[in-house]
This record gives structure tokens, sequence and C-alpha cells, in this order.
């Protein structure tokens, strides 16, 4: 039973993501118990109108259009940041100032520099008993947890390859219109930041390994695009109605991991028929493991040291009482959605500031997402030659 | 956005469907734009403790220990029911009686005569404008609406074959104790009535047919289980500690459906591996389509009339915004769970109430269900010869 | 290295079973090391030009067009019989009598009589060392066999059930017309003896036991079907071009093993969308083994016995050296197929015989499944109620 | 019926790949109509013993130890070669010289100035009548051929992705010997030039473009390995009884075809739990196209232009008559295995010399593999930068 004062949530932020983190903070008493009773306080948006549509929608106590005010107020304890990736780094650093625990969307910033920004102001915070976690939700799938424990256990002995890959198909359509997403000014990047910054974080979460270094390479398979008529906001010259795309829209990659092994990489938007097809396979001298974000409540296992007549890749239903989060929701058998990730993020965070520990990801491990993504643009553009991870931007020219 | 007047929600019962449920209520007017404001009101059960438990974690208003003083609170519009079957007829009765919209949990009963007595009540309720549902929730998985709607047009042309399936593997093991799901006075039944009904009723729905006819075996593979200790309440003599199982662990019985085609049906809790393996084929002479409840979001097509080369089952991953339900929800390919059918129930349910139409699955249609049930078990006790479902079953002796 | 005397084979019957058949004995003294080399000596049928043409084509040193000459022939060592059922019983009981072992397609017979008639003789025919057996060939998909002996090592413990079924959709087509198949003067049964033989051959075979008892219900879907023209010696009235089909199209029964266990069976030929789609799945007390025809090289094997957080059914790829029969193929992961079954069956016949022991499935296993088929019928007739398979059909009315 | 005088074949080499090769000739005049007869004449190796063992075995007429003695029979029309790839360039070249028609098993050569070498004698040859091809077998699986037909229909419109990979895990184990095939001096390359050439040769066979340039990366993951004892014939020193492995094990790269789009290719014998496990997907703006060696006789068909709700991968089932080289073989639903394709082989390269036609693929075809084999590994080599193919590999350091 939960107990003590509430932790109130700021959220900034109410697209597509202030859904889904509404759905955590909504859902995260009423399935788990919580150390500490948690409140949604208040949403915020620039759009008074709408933020306040969207504050009653989703069961946000009130609304309002002023971050600052928000986040010097000293009845939040919490700030929730879903904003696009641009603003993430001057809310963040703001919130942390003030003393508030920040949740931040990934990636965590659209470049190295306001990420490491980001990551030394939480560490700062941290020292003052703050905590900050960034909202790579996919550590959370029950799946993903155990694929991590086993490896962890060392059910598939020493990493020696690893097969990553997240595919979509939304931009196969040449129709689609230049959205904001797909300019760089805005967006920061295409289908590498978006959806490669997934795999990465993966990779590095489930290995216990970082990806040191790549390469790799980047592709804009439609180059240009409709614009999307004046309410577009979008830049640039538009001859006969298009736009041009500057973002990639496929990126392949090849990471080398601390441990040694590889990692090949794949994240594209066009990827016809595969809707959010995020699969990773680690592959060790005892045994394998396999995810796919499609068949979400599964993990698949092979066993090396198992009778060799009966090895095999074993899917394992992760809908058992003893998986990971699992206890909290249904029977065995009964199917885990996407939005429980978010849930489980919210509890583990309540919990973290409860118990007074650092929860996972860091800012730290975002900004390190964060450098493979910026070494990976190096890369490609150095003829995809290998670009180490860890040398500043400037001295790897 | 939702106006007027809330409906205000009484729950009785707290049990494992009462966690389901308060999420459908809780869910549904956050992610649906409900036509009416709904409102968890108040949740009822005989331990005051236990409930005030519930109350609070689920996020109900109040609770309450007497389920007969609620449904007389002029303040609650609707009954919601997920006790055990023992109880649904009196309480639906009275509270049909007392003016509340009610959703029942299924089965709609243990018994057809209670069946009949509850279908007779909303029906005169009807006549008054008050609504009534029973919760088949699995109808409103969208891959099954979907596959609904598909026969509905005519997809896979006239229904030749359906092959219908319920496995679970929770009995396996003999040290199981003999829970009062096991004694058929409590229960009424095992596999058949508790996940049978499912696939009757899903065959029903999908074909928009009815069983006409069936034959049938009950089995009960492990006849004696350890008993759970003093406080199980278990009736029957338990000589070393262990007591009779009375109620089935398997059902394999044929269906005649109004539309001539035979439906094979198994139900069973013995299926080693199987955790909520709900499978349903309707083969048709233009086409099939298969559901599978551990592939939740996903339906597969074949299409006879396509080109004969390339014909093949269409894995349909039902996740698009032109899907039943999915608009709501998140972008393509982020998979729903168990408990978003319970959202759409609720949802449903109070579309139903604000437009005046009468919900589906109505208790008639519960009726029917439990009528098939009932015939299995004649059959059962009569040699597995046929019997028909709608003969009473004291003419059938 | 294969020595003594060849083994010469005559081969009566050129239809579809008969390519397989020669593929057996072709490859059988190439890809394994007999015991005794084997010939392929003669092929015998009705039509001497057809039959010639059979023999150059497939392989075969002579063709002929009297049978009983053939198996009176002292260089013919092995007939194998690939003619309908309703021939085999006095071709068979002929060449036991002449001497000569015998291999006989599947079903053994078309009735229960000529199948125990068959049995008789080869029993007899074994005490003079002549070996017979039923071409139930599925029993030598590698995947099968492994299937059996992880079941006799006791993998899944006691078999509390056997779910199987053998569905086909090759008459889902209305305009297919009357063949000889869909006549019960000429083919005896439809789906049922056809391929619902195999799915009952199949559970007695990987489970070890008998078929005691069954209740079932056959069905004719498509009553009438177009009558292929002059040629095709139908018989029955055929008003306005159509006829009678007189065979089940759908076969759906339960049987009751000797072990005490519920097998459930369907044999259909109206599975839209399925070809050859034969599976079965036996659950026992510590596992469970599936099996699916269209997935030919794979058996998957769920294991109770493992840690709970990591059971699941284990894919293995049936291709190992050390599985059955796969040493004489190729490396890991090579593919075999359907044909491979009736090499496995040429090279255990031979064996046998330079063995000196009696192979399975002895014409005993034939007449067994027979006497399930029958009593299927029988069932059928009498309202569905159970029937015990080994009492005489007189006796069960 | 085939007639004329019968085509007499030479096989050169009889390890693995010669019993394959044995079953393509033994099967092919058996299951097809041949538009000329084939004899398996000859078979050659250096070991008398051996190959006069492997001619009894695999129904060859004859053995013989001197190639060059036998490829200048007047008696012999084709010449199979199947010896390991340092002896491809030699024999090939003798016998298009002494006009015989060579089928020369894949990777052409271990080198693109051999491979050149060949390509240019058949290109002469070819002048003369003489045919010549190269054994990529798996384009002649009927699903991979099925996949070329749809993308030439335009199925998937314009490809704008390509990813494939052949994994396997045969070297996953420490333990396993330093055999010929892991020293570069006799294999040439590894998983590289083994199976990473499968899947380049696939690619530019179903799409019908080039891999014009390439960016990749070579590991070896164990580095060194036991010696097999004295009769290993390995070089190197082996201080401990270990040595050296001089190949790669596992190849990750990306081309770009001279459709403009990006191909990834991932080739490795370290994918613990890979049997055999060739993958391939593309991608275009109309559709995509999915083939999985270890789903031999299965096709995965997306097709963007269905209607937007029932979109879906269609698996497709490519064991009907109307599929690619299915007619020949078994009834719909029936598999097929890893050597069809060498039957499919033999017939289609004996079809071409009787038609006069020139067959694929041809020697230029796999100088084509070789040359993009080639790219990649002086990509590798230039830390990972671009390679274009074209360009002599003096010209591109």
């Amino acid at each position: 039973m939960t107990q003590g004062r509430p932790l109130r949530v700021a959220m900034i932020g109410y697209g597509f993501m202030g859904a889904a983190h509404s759905v955590g903070w909504r859902q995260a008493p009423r399935m788990f118990d919580l150390p500490v009773p948690v409140e949604m306080a208040v949403v915020v948006g620039r759009n008074g109108a709408a933020v306040t549509a969207a504050a009653q929608k989703w069961g946000w106590a009130e609304s309002a259009t002023d971050w600052r005010e928000v986040i010097g107020r000293d009845d939040i304890d919490i700030v929730d940041i879903v904003t696009p990736g641009d603003s993430h780094a001057e809310i963040a650093v703001a919130a942390l100032a003030a003393g508030k625990h920040v949740l931040c969307e990934k990636p965590l910033a659209n470049t190295v520099a306001e990420a490491q920004e980001m990551a030394d102001a939480a560490a700062q915070a941290a020292t003052r008993g703050i905590r900050s976690m960034v909202g790579f939700t996919y550590r959370r799938v029950p799946a993903v947890t155990l694929l991590r424990d086993l490896i962890a256990e060392g059910m598939v002995g020493r990493v020696q390859q690893v097969r990553a890959a997240y595919r979509q198909d939304w931009l196969v359509d040449p129709a689609m219109p230049l959205a904001w997403r797909l300019q760089k000014e805005h967006a920061g990047s295409g289908a590498l930041g978006d959806i490669g910054a997934h795999i990465i974080d993966m990779t590095q979460f489930v290995t216990g390994q970082t990806v040191d270094s790549v390469t790799g390479v980047l592709e804009t398979i439609v180059a240009e695009r409709p614009l999307q008529g004046e309410g577009s906001g979008l830049s640039g010259t538009a001859a006969e109605g298009f736009g041009q795309v500057t973002v990639d829209d496929a990126a392949i990659f090849t990471g080398r991991l601390s441990g040694g092994a590889l990692a090949s990489f794949e994240a594209t938007r066009f990827a016809t028929g595969r809707k959010n097809a995020l699969t990773i396979e680690v592959s060790g001298d005892k045994g394998a493991l396999l995810f796919d974000l499609e068949d979400l409540n599964s993990l698949q296992f092979y066993d090396r040291t198992a009778a060799e007549d009966r090895q095999g890749f074993t899917k394992i239903l992760v809908t058992e009482a003893s998986h990971p989060y699992v206890a909290a929701w249904w029977p065995a058998g009964h199917m885990l959605g996407y939005e429980h990730g978010f849930t489980h993020q919210a509890v583990d965070f309540v919990a973290a500031i409860a118990d007074g520990t650092d929860p996972h990801p860091s800012f730290a491990e975002g900004l390190s997402v964060q450098q493979v993504l910026d070494a990976v643009e190096r890369s490609n553009e150095n003829d995809s030659a290998w670009v180490r991870v860890h040398v500043p931007a400037a001295a790897s020219v």
C-alpha cells in the first residue's frame, strides 16, 4: 500500500507520447503497489485550449502553458518531458536545477552537445538526491528485461554477435507529405535517431556492453515529398509544391562492442510491410536469445548446452508471474501491450525516487546512445570508414 | 468530448475480473471519446476491509458491502457484475428491476434456468430502455471484430467448417489443490463452462449462426486432488487429505451450426504448454479466417479468389487505424493487450446506453451459450449421442 | 557396402504412389548402406503401353500386365502393392502365399474383413520367414520417428491428451468433378479412410497405445458433383450431369486410448487453405510434443520439467546427424522432403528382411487402423454413440 | 519422352557436393521429361579405391582417377565439376577447350583472376555452342524462382531495399578443429565466399540488378583452433597443437545495387542456433517478398496495393502445380527438400543444351559474384570504405 506525501507529476508536452506517458502514470498506482502515491498534477503545452482538452481527456488535474512557471512550483516533484527532442535539454536542465526529478523521452537530445549538458546536469543533481531517467521504454517490456537477465546469468555465454533491426514502412508511400520529422533542422535525424536509437540502447542494455566504434551508411530513398500546405511551417524552397527530405530514410551500420563482438544494425522506414519490426538476436558461445517487438510477449532462447538432438529455439511466453513485471497483471498467457512499458517505467522511476537509488537508463546512458548516433553520421560522411564513438566530434575530422 | 450527467458505475465483486473491469472503466474515457462521462462510483464486496483496499487500489470512489443497498441507490446507473457465476442471476435480476443497466461477466449463469430468468428480465427491462450485456470480451479484440466483419462482408463465402479450441494447462500438475473451481456445486462446470463458453460464443458471434445440436464428451483427467486446508470451504469427504474433482478437465464436442456446417470444439486445462491458446478457424467456399488469442494482434486470412499461384494465409497485423477500435490507441504495429477488450466493452456499453440501442452480446446471447453448454453435458451423459440445443432439458432425457 | 544376391522388387500399380515408391527403391541403395542390394525388377499394370512407359520413366527393368504371373516368378523377392485399396487383399494374400515379402500401401484394405484376412495371412507367412509391412510412410519422417522416441524415453510422461488433425482443401471447389474417390463402392470411404487413417496410425505409433473406442460424425459437405463425362465409369443416376457423392468429405471423431487418454481427430478435405496439414500434439504430465507435416523437418517439444521461467515450445530442427535417418543425407539445416519417407521405408523393409525381423507397421497394425475406421463409421450411423473398436461389427448394433 | 543420343556426364570430384549432384543426375530423367536422355557415365577422383566405391554407391557406370583423360574422351558430353574451388579454373577451362558442356559448383573460383579466365573461356566456347553454368542451385528452389518471377512481373514495384543474411553456427564450438576450410591458402575465404556468395547471387538473380559497390567488414571470432593431427596437411606453426584461422568467420557488408537501392548482407558461421538460415527480403514501393531457406517450400508476399485493412504477409505454399518445377513432383502441400534444386539444375542444363540456349547462372554471373566478394575484402582492408565492384583490384588501392 502506498503512503507518504504523494509525488506530483508535471508532464511537459501532450502529443502521442503524452498519451502513452499518461497511461503509465494512470495505471502505475492501480496495478502495482507503489512505495509512494503519485498524482497527475499538471500537463503543459503552448496551446492553451488544446492542452486543457488534453488534461481533461487524460485525467491531469490541471493544465498550464508556461513550463518554466510549472517547474518552479513547490508542489511539483517530477517533471516528465515528452516534447520534441530539440527542447529536451533546456527543459531538463532547468527542471533538474529546480530540484525536480526528471523523466525525459528518448532520444535524450538532438545533439551530442545537448545530451552532454543534460548528462552533466543529471550527474550534478544526483549528488543532491535528484533522479533522472531516459524513456527507452522497450527496456521494460518483460521479454526484454528477461533477455537482459538471462544474458547476465550467463545463459548465452560470451556474446559473439548481435543482429538488430528496427524496420517500419510508413514512408514507402511517396505521397506521404514532408512532415517536420523529415527535415534535419527540426528532427535532428531520421530513421537513425528515431528508431535506430532504440536498437542501440537495447543492445547496450541487454549485453551490458557499449558500442565503441561504428561504420555505417545513411540513405534518403525518397528525396522530395509534397509540402503539407500553409500550416506546415517547413523551411526550404518548394518549387511546384515539393520540398527536400533532409534526414535519412534508412540507416545501416555495424558496431564493435566493448566486449569485442560485432553488432549489425538496420533502421529503416522503408521496409514494406513491416510496421514496428524491432528484432534483436544475441549469439553467444553457450546460446542465443531473440526478441521481436511484433511478438511482444515472447522471447526465444537457444540453449547450446542442451542435449544435442533436442536443441532448438524455445519460444518462452513471457507471461508467467515469475517473469519481470508480470505478477502485477494477468494470469499466464494473457498478453500485455505496447503501453505497459510506460507503466513499468513510471513504477520503476517512482521506486528509484523512493529508494534513493539511480534509475536506468540514466542520462549518461542516453548520452551514450547519442554518441553512437553521432558516430554513425560521421562515418556516413566519411565514406563509411570506421569512427570511434568516444572521440569528440571535433577531433574526429 | 463527453458531456451530460455522468453515468455512475457500481461494480459487484472484486476478484481477478474486478481488476480487468476496473481497467476498462478507467481507460475508456481517457482513450476514447465517450458520448457521456462515466464515473467509477462504488465497488461492492462482502469483506469490508478487502473491498475498501480494492476501491483504493483500483480507483473507485467508494466501497460497500451490501450489493442490494447499492443497486437501490439513485446515483447508480450501471451495475457491473464480476462475482462468481452462481450469484449472477440474483444480482442481475434485482439490478434490472431497479432500473440499472447491467453488464454481467460470463458465463451468464451456472444453469440454463437461471440464464433464462436473466434473459427474460433483460428483455422486459429493454422495453423500459434498460440495457444489458454479457462480458464475452474476446468479441472486442480488434482481430476478432475484424474476423466477424470480414465474414459478414462475404470474404469466406458460405461457412463450411469451423474448428475452435481453447487450451490451457494449469491443471496438469496433479499437486494443484482442489479449488472451488473444481467442484461442481460451486463452479457449475469445469473447462466446458469456463473456457468452452468462450469458443461457443465466438463461433456464434463471428459466423452469425447458432449451434443447434451437439455431440460431446467430458473428461476428468485427475480425479482426486489435495485439499487446500481448513479454509478451503470444500464439500465432500477427504480421506487422507484428498478430495474428488467433480467437474470436467476437458471437453471435446462437435456442433451443427444453423447454417448447416459442423464445428469442432475442444476446451481443456490439460494441454501441456498451452497457456491461453484460444484458436478459431472458419473455412468457407471463398476463403478462410484464423484467429489465435496468443497472437492477439493478428488475423490470418486465406483468399481462395486470389490468383492461384499466390494464394496463402495472409497475416494481417490488426493495428491499423482503419481496424476496429484501433484508432483510439497507438500507431500501426504497436500491440494491444488482454485488458484492452475490457476498455472496448465499457466504451460500447456506454455508447449503447447513450444511443438507446441494445448492445451485444445480449443476455439472450448469453443464454444461448448456456444452452449449448447444457446440451454438451446432456450428450456426455447419454453416451455422446446428439442432443438438440433448444429442446428443454427435462424433455431430452 | 551391400552384398549377397540382390532382392528383386515387383511393384504392382503405377499411379501417384508408384512414382513415390519408385523414388524410394531408387534412392535407398544410393543414399544408405543396405545389407543386401535391391533391384527394381518389374512394374505391373493392366494397360500395357502405359505401364511400359512408367517402367522406362521410373527405371524399372521390365514391365508386365499380369500380376499373378509376376508374383509366381522365382526371381522376384519383394512385392510392392500400390494399387487402389480394393485390390490389396487379393494381391497381398496371393503374394504372401507365393512366399514373397509384401509391402502394401495404406490403407491396408477397404474393409475390416479384408484387412483381417491379410493380417492372418501375414501372421502365417511370418512363421515361414516372410515379411510384410504397411505403407504408413509418415512414421518414417525423421521428426515423427523422433517424436515416438522421445515419448518412449518418457519425455512427455504419462500421455493425457492427444489432438490430431489432417486437413486438406482440394474439394472446396464445388466444380471439382465426381471422381471415383468420391463414390463409396470404389473408394470405401472418403476423408476418413484416406487421411483419417494416417492420424489414427500416427497416434497409435507415437503413443504405443491403441484407440479402443470412438465417437464420431461423418459429413458430406457437397453432396452432388458434376460427372466427368463418358469415361468416368461412375455408377449412379446423373440427372442433369450431376452425381451423388457417397463418401464423407470430413470426419470428426474422438477416441479413447488404451492408456486412458482421450484423443481428438479431424480429417477433412474442406479446410480452405490447408493443403496437407497433418498436425499431432501429444500432451503428457511432463511435457508435450507437436508435429506439423507442413513444417516437415521440425518437431516442437515442451518440457514441463525445465526451469519455470524459461519453459516454452522448443522448435527442434530435425536435421542433425544424430536424428533418425538423417546421417545418410545432408548437413544440419538442409531440408528433407515428402518422398524421403519412401526411401526410409524401403531401407527399413530391406533391413528387416536381411535381419529376419518383423518390420513395422505390420499388417496387424494396418488391421488395427481399419478397425478404428470401421468403428467411426458405426458410431456415425448410430447417432455418434460410443463404439468399441474391437467388438465385431455385427455385435455392435 | 526423351530421345536422341544420350548426354553422358562425367563428374569430377566426389565429396558432399558429389552426392548432391548425383541425386540431381539420377532423378532428373525419372521425374521430368527431358528432351534428351542423360547417363551417369563416370566419376573422377584421385583416390582410386574411394572413387570406385563412390561410383558404385551413387550409380555411376565407371570411375576414373585422371580428369584430363576423362575430359578428352569422345563419349563424354557434360563435365560436372564438384571439386574444391582452387581447381575449378583449370578443369573448367580445359573441359570447355575440349568441347564439353560444363557445370561448375559455386563459387566459380577462389580469385577474380581465375573467375575471369573461366568466364572468358565460357564466352568463347559459347560461340561454338558449348554451354556452361555455375551451381548456384538455390536459384532453383521453386520459392526462389517464384520470387524472381514475381519481382519481374512488378509485384513489388521499384526495389528500394534488400535485406539478406546467411547464418550458420557450426563454428561456435571452439573445439572444432582447424579444417582446410579455415585456412586462406586452401579455401580462399571463409563465410564470405562459402555462404556470402549465395546471398550475393540470389540478390542479383531475384532483382535482376548487380551489386555495384560495397562497404563491409570481415571478422574472425575464434582466431586459433586445435590442429586435427598428423594427417591434417595444414600449414602454419602449431605451438601447443593450435593453428591460426586465416579466413573470416563472419562477413557483414552493404551493397549498392545498380538500380540504386541499398542491400544489407550478413554471412556468418557463428549465429548460434542457426543451422542453414538463408533469408532474403526485397522491399519495393508496391510490395515485399521474403524467402527463408529453413522454410524451404514457402514464399511470403506483402501486397501494398491490397485493401488497406487486409494487407499482410501472405505465406504462399509453393507446392502447387502452377509453381516453378512443382508439376513434376507431388500434389499440393507435399514438401520438397534440399536436393531437389540439384535435380532442377540438371533438368535446366540439359534443356539448355538441347535447345541451344545459354543457361543461367552463366560463368559471367559467377564472375560477378566473385568480383563482389573481392570488393568486400578490399573494403575490409581499407577501414570499410566503399569500394566499386568493377574497378580492377590493382586500381582500387
